[in-house]
């Protein structure tokens, strides 16, 4: 942990945490309203999404958004919505200039008419670019912790 | 969710964002505690809350004080405590001055001696005015996640 | 609660909020990844660690060394992975110079190959001080939400 060093640039550094956050809460409510090109859109062109929990990574915007509508349909089909949290953040910027953010992740799943659980605990390792505006995600690396490590 | 552009003004979307984290934190304790008029406080005097849960909503604060009381005594009476988890926060100022936040909501259900659990998962959508000093919340709409919209 | 009232100087309170959630965010992953003596070092040497859970404070890093150990013997021996939350966050900076953070705090349990669920809701009361670039713990009060107050 000895990249998340304290900053010398405290404004920027307090800014850059709070922008991740606000990032990660429009970033996952569009996974989980089902805004599945819009949650495509917060990754880059190329970007990577890989998992302990998948046997291979999807690299590039069109496989992550085949991975995450096949996995909306099932759960739309059970009748179950998830909702993501991503909490207890960590956050540096690179010597490349990209950003670094690790979290953990909380995932719930609620049934139509039903008692919502806690489905999964993950942590979340993600490489952030600026583009434009806005953050997108380069590469994302989510270990579920029932999982062993791929 | 178009409203969440980025902010032109960076230091004061940061403390912004902050502020409401920090209002959040300190509404709800109020609410989990059974402080209940220092709660509704937190509501300005002509506050709505209203909740696809609830037949109807409750309009102004003495409204908001007599639904608290209710369920505060309910819970109380079956020796279980609630926490409520607000995260995942989106944040953007309107054009009439008020501040829209909308929010992930867990409720944890403790009863004493027993085990805790995840006891409902929820959407909540507010308007916040600026009042005086702080924050109140003008309009709250929450949206438990296993029941249908109204 | 009267002791978070809105801050008179608002870049410096928005800057502490957030370097206390990345402290937290940091401080519990060394305790959940089973580097405890990086989590010890999280407090002041002659920090105190107190729970209603606890027979008796854990007082100095020596103790908590020591109690953190045998917590993560006891958990790795089962095979479940702990994952701690903090939020809901109050910071308030004191006369005295120490900082004064009120969280909430869930604990997930993680059984290797199993279900993660909720194993705890906690309520969090610590004086932070400054330590060089950095915070550190000086005295931490965890109350279980399912245990009387001690």
């Amino acid at each position: 942990m000895s990249s998340f060093a304290p900053p010398a640039d405290l404004a920027g550094a307090t800014a850059l945490y709070v922008e991740v956050q606000h990032f990660y809460g429009r970033q996952m409510r569009h996974l989980d309203e089902g805004e599945i090109q819009q949650w495509a859109d917060t990754f880059t062109e190329d970007g990577v999404f890989t998992a302990n929990a998948h046997p291979k990574p999807q690299e590039g915007r069109a496989a992550i958004v085949e991975g995450a509508l096949a996995a909306h349909r099932k759960l739309a089909d059970q009748g179950i919505r998830r909702r993501h949290w991503l909490g207890m953040l960590q956050v540096a910027e690179q010597p490349d200039g990209t950003i670094r953010a690790d979290s953990y992740a909380i995932v719930l799943a609620i049934p139509a008419g039903g008692q919502a659980a806690v489905e999964l605990s993950c942590s979340c390792a993600d490489v952030l670019v600026r583009d434009g505006a806005g953050l997108r995600v380069r590469h994302r690396s989510v270990r579920r912790d029932d999982l062993p490590p791929r």
